[in-house]
């Protein structure tokens, strides 16, 4: 996609008609997705000033240290490229763009997570500017993925299935939680991920009650249940799967739990469609467990949306009223967790295509002890 | 570390000092390396608001999702953490705790990588606040590592040189950028390392001339100057490293560049002392490739400081006039470039004790043409 100028161009048109609409003067993009969405150039966010202005009524342009310009250059089609050199003050430049534009006042609108250092260089310089996030303008583009994100999002998922099962063939008495997690680190890699989309959890016995653990030197023991929960970057593009297994042996009542948990994902699976609610796809989940007993024990949201970033909109989550369209693509991840004893979780990508549900994740989700 | 109470109070307690001197009334920090340093949390900053807050004359406190509070609580000695659940708006915590505390007013000091969703939290709570840049709080405390610190330095920078010494091995004609630096990320996670501290550079051929290239399909043909640049992550702490290889012969021109850079960064190495200015240090790295005919080919800083976050301060870098200081740990990487053609860039870590420099890295700066 790196060269698909016409298709980044087109994004950031229709990105200044919502600034248009919505009368935003100036859109401020750090390094990072919404960067790469609309200009096609891709890196994080570091310790030097370097964003990607878009102002309502001028054509975009790029304020970039030196050692960055060819690769900004080579990478974007936007033309305008201010320059600053390692012993330059960045923020003599940027008041200068912001006095040449105008745009020492207005509504301007934040990249989400454009750091407080840059944040503040913009409220020195602007302090009477109106500040506003820019998921006003970015979010609901985003949300709607075109077929060529959902190809790439679907890649991402087959990668993480493959590395899945092979992960879980490993998961045997005395293996350590960090093992497993370095063979699904080097094996996304080794097959065609850029990257695990981030890090690893894999929570073995008590640790799988701790829904953010990530890993440890914990070995397992026959009996315990292991939360395995990763994600592959593909092309920029994030997958996100979870699979709880046993080893050796499964009591009746984690059997009882993960039979439940099993049961509310795919329930929740299939009450995607459109026009559907995304806290409505939360509550069937939700509902699902709280009849079984087990309500308190879920105390997490149902999903997450999923793309360029691994939690994006939308979410789903009680309280969030957006209806659900065609091309979104979000997670289906319900739990049930006990405290320092056990906990299962089951999690699928899930699209929306031609108004129902798709799994991009494939792999089984029957109950597996290994 | 992380039982470590004591230290992560005793740092807190000096940062209340700070404050106080400066007049600072708030510390607001997200999860990073400030907030693990203080508080002995270690994450990374996500959708969910979670915070640290340390006003100046009271507790300090946490705000803290529910799916996050066991893991707070087990790794901190903060006690006051409020907590709050999925279907809560934290905006209605956060207006709580900063009215409770009397500090819609004052100075509030936001930590620099603290994401612009959070910060416009604050100025929508607190708009007539004076906000700063944490680093006036944080950075002078952070420059300086305890022995415990360059000795967690010290193990990452010995992964890193151990990983690289496989690497070089690999450079064959015929190998891939991408493989190489699949090699890098998985060997050091397989001896220790938490990951590499950021995504590896194997810059190959043309690509040598991009400082910040990270990798991508190109072959390595015979000729080729490769420069492998990367760190790994241990207990926290980060390394930082670069070697350049030639595949299977070299140039007399290569050669020569090669040597300059390598001499530019003994003598900045030599230079290192208490006292000097970092800025100094840049300078004996630029006349040294100034005199040779190349200065304009090494356009970027001498150096950065390391630690918990791979670029910190000290900065080698023009302009800056800061004293360094025993304890301060900073990479020296001087290089030369050539677009589209080739580049050599040669970087350790080094730690000022006893006031002079001493490497961490102890993998040979020689010449290799593998």
């Amino acid at each position: 996609m790196k060269n698909s100028n016409s298709l980044f161009k087109e994004r950031s048109r229709a990105c200044v008609d919502i600034m248009d609409r919505k009368k935003i003067d100036l859109l401020v993009l750090p390094p990072g997705s919404n960067m790469y969405y609309l200009t096609g150039f891709h890196e994080e966010q570091w310790e030097r000033f370097l964003v990607a202005l878009f102002p309502r009524n001028r054509a975009p342009l790029f304020i970039v240290p030196e050692i960055y310009e060819d690769q900004v250059k080579s990478s974007t089609w936007i033309s305008d490229i201010r320059i600053w050199h390692e012993s330059d003050d960045p923020l003599v430049i940027l008041e200068k763009v912001l006095s040449d534009l105008c745009l020492m006042g207005g509504t301007i609108a934040m990249d989400t997570r454009l750091w407080a250092k840059f944040f503040l260089m913009f409220l020195r310089l602007a302090p009477k500017a109106h500040y506003i996030e820019s998921y006003e303008i970015m979010d609901e583009m985003r949300m709607k993925k075109s077929p060529l994100e959902i190809n790439l999002l679907e890649k991402a998922s087959s990668i993480a299935d493959r590395v899945m099962k092979k992960a879980i063939s490993e998961c045997k008495v005395g293996a350590k939680e960090k093992d497993i997690a370095l063979l699904i680190e080097c094996e996304t890699r080794r097959i065609g991920g850029e990257a695990t989309s981030f890090k690893p959890i894999v929570g073995s016995g008590p640790h799988s009650a701790l829904p953010h653990y990530r890993f440890g030197n914990r070995k397992f023991e026959s009996g315990d249940s292991i939360v395995i929960d990763f994600g592959a970057l593909y092309k920029g593009y994030c997958s996100d799967m979870t699979r709880t297994v046993f080893v050796e042996h499964c009591t009746k009542r984690k059997m009882k739990v993960y039979e439940v948990v099993k049961k509310a994902q795919q329930e929740a699976f299939e009450a995607v469609r459109c026009g559907i609610e995304a806290r409505q796809v939360d509550r069937v989940a939700r509902n699902c467990i709280h009849k079984k007993g087990y309500g308190e024990q879920f105390f997490h949201r149902t999903g997450h949306g999923i793309g360029l970033e691994v939690h994006e909109k939308p979410y789903i989550v009680e309280g969030n009223s957006r209806r659900l369209e065609n091309g979104m693509a979000f997670s289906i991840e319900p739990g049930i967790y006990f405290a320092n004893d056990f906990g299962v979780r089951i999690e699928d990508v899930v699209t929306l295509e031609e108004c129902k549900g798709r799994r991009l994740n494939l792999y089984p989700r029957e109950l597996i002890v290994v």
